[in-house]
């Protein structure tokens, strides 16, 4: 599962007139995304790295509360229970539910949830209005409006999940079916020369960052070349027709004990069907994969085999961010609430999918957690996760940055998760 | 979990008129029990043993679809996903949604079923007054009605279940805080003797029941003694002061080891405060346990070891029915929607709770399946399940017999499970 | 599994004198079979129901020693580790090494164990020889000898699964390969009528015979006939071409689940090469399946489900005790160590495989437990159990008889188990 | 587990002759470790990551037999069944026995195995009096006996863990108890100043080297100071006591799980009396804990707590490697056959005890596998495991060296595995 990481100690831009807005517009899209979901969409969690969509509207909330609201003693908690129900994983603030029951608990129900949500988005346009905050609760709140940002992405990654779970075609759609694309063969990838040396890496500190992207320091690299453009679905179906799932030499030795024991053979969500097409799960419902579109939804291990078979290999996060840096203000496909999908693949670095690195998550040298609750575990989720970088197709505009550090598991795969390659 | 079990070739009585209204008697009664919860009280299912309460409304509607009113064959099905959705366990029938997954299924939402109630309503009215429906249509339909109310317990037992597992005081409730009784001490048992000899056992034919009553035949029982009131929570409360969670040559082997795996100190639901009280979850909340009142949720297993500890045993069924004729029309607490909860222990053995016996649940001599799917597994449960005899105060009024033949595995508890001691 | 269960109070026959020879002729046939078996072959557990057959030698030495031995106060424990390794499951006695991990125990060694049995012959046979013994110790004495003639066959059931765990073919044989017999259509079965009526069952306690075997007592039983064969392999063969593994309608509904899960295709050790010929594993390898050998290694759940297939039924217990009474002296094959496999079947209903009945394995009538530890637990696994009836051909002569019970979980297949049809 | 990596393209050093006397002696040391055990003592496998010692001792023959001896196609292989039961996890050589089936593997018998180990050593050693070994063959040859020596750790961890589970005091010991050592405090630590700036990392060429130690290359890492000593027991007892264990703020997320899901509470085989006193379980046996000796059997998990609740942090590998070569002809203790146990801490770093780092296990820039079955997989482990440096007191003599990478799961204890402190 991916983590909300905390901020480090940087001043808030824009003034609180500008994170009013910020708030604002932060709030108004979550309830964007999730007013069209009945009550009975909102409760189900379809597996235990998922939570459903009353939580996370709720949690997001909570994190306001708790963490900037609180800061006033005088505050009135909401509800004893929500601090309870809604805290993710904040040992410091006291016992949570388990994670695993999230998807039982039917009270508050989520007219409640939308209660909160109104009751705190006034507690909080009240303090701005009157000035209450000092510079570390401006602080809190904005990193509050990149943690909903965060959750807007996981609400779309746990939908799509759960709708896959039914099996109907084309099954609940989120969002309208989308025009199919005319199919055409994805331009075959050139090589970007990254020159070696000395490369600064990391957030310098002049906007907001979490704190797992910093201290920006210094990082040797080799020379390389990046591709030009993601993997495609095209592509991904040369691997599949060439054995890649039964090839264990491609494989990691875990990734392979993992592909047999629960027996992938494609991409999470892809379907072959009697005649052999192939469709995948989109949050508009089932339809044919399109040759040109990046592929989605594989594993870590998944993505390194596939470099193994293509003669290459997975970037570091440090080579990744060196030549991202070049076409920094390229973006692919950001959330579009009316697709919620990539097109094809284009010259940006950021944007269309999360693209899997050869890192492992950890913390960059001289890191240090930031004090209280919501830094006390800044660095607790370093451990056998992998770095993906670049930003998705369903990552809120302004979330995404040339810095950023999603991370997940070597097995997950129901982000929007995919690669590009490098040698 | 228990198993609707079908019909025997006996003539529907009471006649269509009877029928109809017993037929509109039963739906409205769901409907009444389910329309104060909320969308999302009736998605979530807290174990696999249990189902939503949304798959329940629709599932007994599924069954006159598929079982009465599919015996048209002009007869349009509402929606072919519902036959994969809300079919149970009928092979027959074809594929099925897995049962660990009822809880993921959040379309049809709980208004699509109230629609689909509607439809069925309709749809069977409209055959009974055309007299569209033969013979065997007619006991199918009195069978579907049986088959509803059994449910219609499930409903309530696993409403409980869920709302047991939110971690608060008063938690969720599903009707309102009872009274607290007077506590008093409860009666001291006494022992009705029950002579031996050749009894008649099962359900005659000369009304309603289901198949595994029957057929009809003699048993050799001995002198047998049996309590005249059920094990109350003082019985209980005894029990466990004296280490009976606590003594493994009370329990059977498999009992003891289930034990200690799951860590049982005192029946489902009881919790113990700081300062030593006991307490249970009702549908009304958590409170008190009341000492004179049946103790409830306790499996095959604590019964076993409880009537080991007392110097006696559990009764078999053929010993039970026996005892039972003596006061077949006298009844304890049925369902009454405002309560749900057994009252004071009294004289009767139908109703207040289900009764462990020490019968295993096998077919009874020259037991025949019926034919077609609606009986082609009506011994198919009939392996390693424990027989319960009575009927609970959530049992509809009407589904009780002396000859009825409840079941669940050894371990279960989350059934109005409770237990009669006989020596 | 299955478990030892303990004596009545009936007085040990033979006198003194018959009993010293009875406790060396099993003392030695343990030897006898355990003797050409290497120090490795002693030590696995292939799986969490069988035990090493080291742990079984000392085991049944443990067993005299505890309950008979250590009656005389001054008699010194040969080594207090002993008692903690080898007690399987008494209480009572206190603590033991778990059951799981009986494979882990590599001191004592094999000569260590083989020292204990001499020890433990030898206190024996001079208490025995110094009239040292009361008769409650002579009783535990002849208890201790079926005990460990129960584990005789429990030492080749245990070794043969571990033996077939090896991919090899002819893989690890216990015994010299045997010739193949000629094969030959089975003879049709034919049917023996029992006549209803009120028939005596158990033990009526002028021999020995554990405590579950009695008190006699009597049961109502209907006409019914029996199949005066056992279910030969050529038989199975027919329910495998028809689809028995592949129809659900046939099984039992925890039987079907379970065979999905476990992938069940045919009985235990069966394998079919390329061209489609089955063989099976014996203790002298593997080989061809022989048309007329009664089948074995099946379990409950596909004999229940052959028993529909063959449009027939198990017999109950009574029923069976009540055929078999009829032909009470026949004896198919018994163990005969050069050899630990059934011959083509015949008209003895005792001997050549275990006959799953479709009785529970519950309580006769007026049980009740012995007085100690050896009697603790008599009734302990009366618990979702099955009842086998006969013996079979690894079944120590002398240990069989027409009221003995065992029994096994619905799952095992690692017994010599079969079946045989009424109707 | 750990794996054996294989080799890079670096010639043979000594020349043949000198391989000759190296193959002999380490052939030997693998004997003389494993004599004094009972064919008992070989069999189990006491969890999955282990082996049977008896399975080690084929498993390091047959390393020789398929990439040294089947290079020559005239070479008649011992036993093809062997191919099968000693390949460990080449997919290349072809199926292989399930690993966690081991432990059932009685025949070859371990006098058998002593047999082929003596048939590999004469093959070989023919060979290299033949001059039959060309370059390739020579280097696999020098490969097999790290490999083995490899496997002479292994088999001590896994025999200790094996012994560790009796649990009897002392329980069973492979060598004498050692005197008790005076207990005293340990030295106070000092900090050992590292230069910052670019330095080179890996194994140059000039010697022998898994592949996964190289290329050399540079690394720009940041001034340092590393502790001049182990964390002692003394030192751990500390945070023990100061409730290190029961302060998840100091854990990594999944430790913290991890350690509440299995119970952890001090380090692998720590216990403690009712007194209060530590003991720890050895090679030797049971004895207390000593305080100035390095602390030993804990997880990554744990090492990283404790080195946030001492307000340091544990050095990346490439800070560990520059430490070390200030001090790298310094020798802590390695593997005597009559101690296997380090002694009190002292300034060396490679000895004592393997020392978990900071770092993932990720292949160095511009890895590439070797040629062929034996390189096929050179680093298919490298994902979600973590880097040890240095050596234990179980490291043969001549198997350690200052760029020696080993590593385990964060979750791993079994290893002789301690930690030293950076900041």
């Amino acid at each position: 599962m991916t983590a909300s990481t905390t901020e480090s100690p940087r001043p808030a831009p824009g003034g609180t007139a500008g994170l009013r807005e910020r708030f604002a517009h932060v709030r108004a899209l979550t309830d964007r995304l999730t007013d069209t979901l009945s009550a009975e969409d909102q409760i189900p969690q379809s597996m235990t790295d998922a939570s459903p969509t009353k939580w996370h509207r709720a949690h997001v909330s909570w994190f306001f509360e708790e963490f900037v609201l609180r800061r006033d003693p005088s505050y009135a908690v909401y509800d004893d229970t929500f601090r309870y129900l809604f805290n993710s994983y904040y040992e410091a603030v006291g016992d949570r539910h388990p994670r695993p029951s999230r998807g039982l608990v039917t009270r508050p129900g989520v007219t409640d949830v939308t209660h909160y949500r109104r009751h705190v988005d006034a507690a909080i346009d009240s303090a701005l209005e009157a000035g209450a905050l000092d510079e570390e609760g401006l602080r809190l709140l904005e990193l509050g409006c990149h943690h909903e940002q965060q959750h807007q992405e996981l609400i779309l990654m746990d939908l799509k999940h759960l709708f896959s779970t039914m099996p109907f075609t084309p099954g609940p759609v989120y969002i309208d079916r989308l025009p199919d694309p005319p199919t055409s063969a994805p331009p075959p990838p050139t090589w970007r020369e990254v020159p070696g040396g000395i490369v600064q890496v990391g957030a310098p500190g002049d906007g907001f960052a979490y704190d797992n992207e910093g201290p920006v320091h210094q990082v040797l690299i080799d020379d390389v070349e990046v591709a030009s453009r993601l993997v495609t679905n095209a592509d991904w179906l040369e691997f599949v027709v060439d054995g890649g799932y039964r090839r264990p030499e491609l494989w990691l030795s875990d990734g392979w004990a993992h592909r047999v024991d629960v027996g992938w053979e494609a991409p999470e969500y892809w379907q072959q069907d009697d005649a052999g097409r192939w469709s995948t799960f989109t949050l508009s419902g089932r339809r044919p994969i399109v040759a040109d579109e990046p592929v989605l939804h594989v594993s870590f291990y998944e993505a390194d085999a596939y470099a193994r078979w293509a003669g290459a290999r997975l970037p570091t996060e440090f080579e990744w961010e060196a030549a991202a840096r070049a076409v920094a203000d390229d973006r692919g496909e950001l959330l579009d609430p009316k697709r919620c999908h990539p097109r094809r693949v284009g010259a940006a670095m950021i944007g269309d999918v999360w693209e899997w690195t050869a890192s492992a998550y950890l913390p960059y040298p001289r890191f240090v957690p930031a004090n209280g609750a919501v830094g006390e575990y800044n660095g607790k989720f370093m451990c056998d996760q992998h770095v993906l970088r670049g930003a998705s197709a369903v990552t809120p505009p302004g979330h995404e940055r040339v810095t950023y550090r999603n991370f997940f598991p070597a097995r997950a795969r129901w982000a929007f998760s995919g690669l590009r390659l490098a040698r």
